[in-house]
């Protein structure tokens, strides 16, 4: 582990200078890291192809969707007001006591630990969100390479470097550790005396106990893990009178879409019985056994599928309702597999409310609404809840609609959850256990608070303020100026 | 702990319902708090006075800021911009997939458990900063009161209670445990499964142990704890040269101010030996042998001060600088102290950076200023940090001014680090150990950023959206929409 200590301690000099650069400093190099990733060409979506066993198409898409949120932290920076710039002015004259002059910004914290997501091998990992956010924030990052994608990871890793060098960034800005499957490595990271927050996406194990590690340290650091999620759909009685086929139809999609490897996967459909779901569940089960069995991220995604699959199908009262009729042509395919199992055996069986990583849902037959309540007040926190439903649903049923909101980072009206858009308006990240922190977002500008903190300063000469809290605002951010918000 | 249960499980209904008020329906209530504490008059100032040996000028003046911070957080609620809102419009049209329309804005997390601070009766304790924030963001509150001010925290949370029930609040909105000392309540509190974030003040030990408690349960929660804080100034050789005297009168004040029994009291002083720092050191000593002992908080507080003044002076190298000359009148009075070091001995004994709570401050005599940047290496996270310096100082020691910035929660330019402003502007928090976690503040309209998080709506109807969401903007508050601020 000496290796990592001086990875750390690289890092740590770096963030120095890194934090002192300004944002117009900093957006240069995450765009020459973007323009570096688009110089790979496709001998690295080859690679990630080989590695992850995805699709050209789905990683020239991921390439693209790495490479703009790259481009849109550098706006950021250039824009400026992200820093949430405070500014109180001084009322010398007031009584009992004169106000002091605080101006606030938001800082970096430090050197960032990122662990990348076997299933985003672009926009999950070496340059992905959390990657980007970070540098964007003004803190140095150190990766640890996903071994589902070493050579990918290294590739990009390549990139990285040659883009902080070409803009003249920091030594030690940005390492990236092979460390192969060692827990011992990813230990080290976490808790170095360095290392200030830590970004991971990844199974609730491995995301927890990155979590406990760094609480157990002598001085504690916030993790990001964003972990399992079933990611619950509600079909709702109005909408499924109306539309049960429709539903079902875009369902199939949304369970298989990348042989559901998706953090966003329904995992979980919640109906009342009756003529309506059974409808629903037949156009659903002769989609899913046309669907054919797709490759898996890697044998261990794969195993974990398969083992989870069985366990879930053998619960007690869990009827398997649809598996894909079309033969597995490799091992590690995993079979589309649809299940439904009442609301009564549900509610007794915690096993079934345990993700199951892959292309399978179960369908959960509530006896009536107050029963579907039930259900859902027993579900731990979620990335997305979903509701199908009608206006009237809507309005009928506040209560419902209060609850999903209330578990979820996302409620979704009449979409699926899979598809998650890089934007201003999306949470990525939901309450415990779904990620380790939902008060924080992993995708989109937001997700740059996560590496931050406010610093105040007091009385101090305008000419040594930060740009961002000079009263003459030279970068022309949106600011609070004594209460008020302004350019 | 039956009692605890069912007041948790009380908390948790009222969430349900307090969750979905209004900012203009929870604000008339915070003013009814204002109100009903106002309406106690000097009965609660008396009994305050008799709970924490505070006199009555200070007491009248923490009650006006206690009102204050209440009124802030009512108006902030009115005026509803803090949500953050971000709206992204739907963009049917984009190839090769549509834009969903997504609007996130910020919802409560649930149920906070508050533990006051004994050297604040009012303004962070039953009524103060963290329930004030904690119910405007729309979590119901449960106080466990302090057995410092039993009485005090008994007749507010009265208060509380009759303002709830004059305007209208769900049950269990607010509670109020009299637990006294009983670590066993405490632990009860935070541990309990409707229990979604903790706030207190106080040591570094009841801080991290109520940290370390919630990391440990089930469902992980925060806590955000104020603990213990040195609060470095350093003295720069322009200043000193120009103004030792008026540094010294200044900081006796601020020393001693409130018998040293501020979280921002100026505990550590870092200069350059020579003749200016000894003149610093004889007007200080001057003062400091005329300012007479103070009856401390409590007999607790005392005790511990006097252990840790005895430690502190007791390490080898500490030369005891002057000490008050005026004779005690009550065995709880904290005598006014000040100390004196090398930077080397500072350097090579951690005892000497630890807190010594109450009148004392210890002066570190560095070599030089390399020695100083040293000294200002090895100190660990701090609340604030000030600098006594000119303007040149500043320019010529920029590493200094860095450092002091990514050490502390605010950065204080040529004033006592004493006397924290409720405003914008003001960051209240800094890096552990100072507080779990320096990415919020305690004090002032940000604070009510501990108890929220980030939802989504996609996809969803106009009219079921929350008003703060309505593409009409019905509140007419600051929003991100499509990327760019408006109203």
């Amino acid at each position: 582990m000496q290796e990592i200590n001086q990875i750390m301690l690289q890092s740590s000099e770096a963030f120095k200078k890194y934090r002192k650069l300004s944002g117009k400093q900093k957006a240069p190099f995450l765009r020459a890291i973007a323009e570096e990733i688009e110089a790979l060409g496709m001998d690295l979506v080859q690679t990630a192809m080989q590695e992850a066993n995805l699709p050209e198409a789905r990683l020239v898409g991921e390439r693209g969707r790495t490479t703009t949120q790259l481009r849109m932290f550098a706006d950021m920076l250039e824009e400026g007001s992200w820093v949430d710039a405070r500014i109180d002015t001084a009322k010398p004259d007031r009584q009992p006591l004169p106000k002091m002059d605080l101006r606030k910004m938001l800082i970096p914290t430090g050197p960032v630990v990122v662990f990348g997501a076997s299933n985003f091998p672009f926009a999950f990992s070496t340059a992905g969100g959390d990657t980007a956010s970070a540098l964007a924030s003004g803190c140095p990052v150190v990766v640890k390479g996903h071994p589902g994608h070493a050579k990918t990871s290294a590739m990009v890793a390549g990139a990285i470097e040659r883009a902080a060098e070409r803009t003249g960034m920091p030594a030690g800005t940005f390492a990236h550790v092979d460390g192969g499957d060692g827990f011992e490595v990813g230990k080290a990271l976490v808790m170095h005396p360095q290392t200030k927050a830590v970004a991971f996406t990844g199974s609730f194990g491995g995301g927890k106990a990155l979590f406990d590690m760094a609480n157990q340290r002598p001085e504690p650091i916030p993790v990001f893990s964003e972990m399992g999620s079933i990611n619950p759909v509600v079909l709702m009685p109005e909408k499924m009178s109306q539309d049960a086929e429709n539903v079902a139809l875009t369902y199939a999609g949304s369970i298989t879409v990348g042989v559901g490897q998706f953090c966003t996967n329904p995992g979980l459909i919640i109906g009342i019985e009756g003529t309506d779901l059974e409808k629903f569940l037949d156009v659903l089960s002769d989609e899913i056994e046309k669907i054919a069995p797709g490759t898996m991220l890697n044998a261990g995604i794969y195993k974990n599928y398969d083992a989870k699959r069985t366990i879930a199908l053998a619960q007690n009262g869990v009827v398997t309702e649809s598996v894909s009729k079309i033969s597995k042509t490799a091992e590690t395919q995993g079979i589309p597999t649809v299940a439904s199992v009442s609301g009564d055996i549900f509610l007794a069986n915690p096993t079934l409310h345990q993700e199951v990583f892959g292309p399978y849902s179960l369908i959960v037959k509530c006896k009536d609404l107050a029963q579907l309540t039930e259900v859902l007040g027993h579900l731990e926190g979620q990335l997305t809840a979903t509701l199908m439903a009608t206006e009237n649903d809507l309005k009928a049923n506040e209560e419902i609609v209060d609850t999903l909101r209330n578990m979820s980072g996302r409620l979704n009206f009449n979409n699926v959850p899979t598809g998650v858009e890089v934007c201003y308006g999306l949470q990525h990240g939901g309450p415990f256990p779904s990620t380790t922190d939902g008060r924080f977002t992993s995708v989109g500008p937001d997700a740059i608070k996560r590496f931050v903190r406010p610093a105040t300063y007091q009385s101090f000469p305008e000419d040594l303020l930060p740009d961002e809290l000079k009263t003459s605002n030279p970068l022309n951010i949106w600011r609070i100026v004594d209460g008020e918000f302004r350019k």
